[in-house]
């Protein structure tokens, strides 16, 4: 299984990406974490050290798809 | 089936997305068609009315995922 994450922020652009990718994905391919970083705000971080520049996006190995534009990584720390 | 619609432009930004979107799409449910538009150019207007700004993008049903950004369809029409 590979390994995607999910990072949002529970904007209504994250909602609408999230149930689309949610439901475009392989799951007997790919195991799929959403991580809402308003409420893990310990995994900023992470994210950012992956390359995520805003929400939603989807990170795959080194990879990094952002997909439309919600809010950027410095709103989300606030 | 569900039928999903990639529009790229040939550029590096288009070709990663491509892998990865193609690589994570459950093609047991869905039935993805690229399109270049750089090289079907009467295509275009398809995809602007369509809802799509940048490349590479996806579309989904009446959801437009502009997944990263490799070029604004602006500049693909030239």
């Amino acid at each position: 299984m590979t390994k995607a994450i999910f990072y949002h922020a529970g904007c209504p652009v994250c909602v609408n990406a999230e149930d689309r990718i949610t439901e475009l994905i392989d799951r007997d391919r790919y195991q799929v974490e959403i991580v809402h970083l308003g409420e893990q705000r310990g995994r900023i971080a992470e994210a950012e050290a992956a390359g995520v520049k805003s929400v939603p996006a989807l990170l795959l190995g080194h990879d990094v798809l952002h997909i439309n534009f919600g809010a950027s990584l410095a709103d989300v720390k606030g």
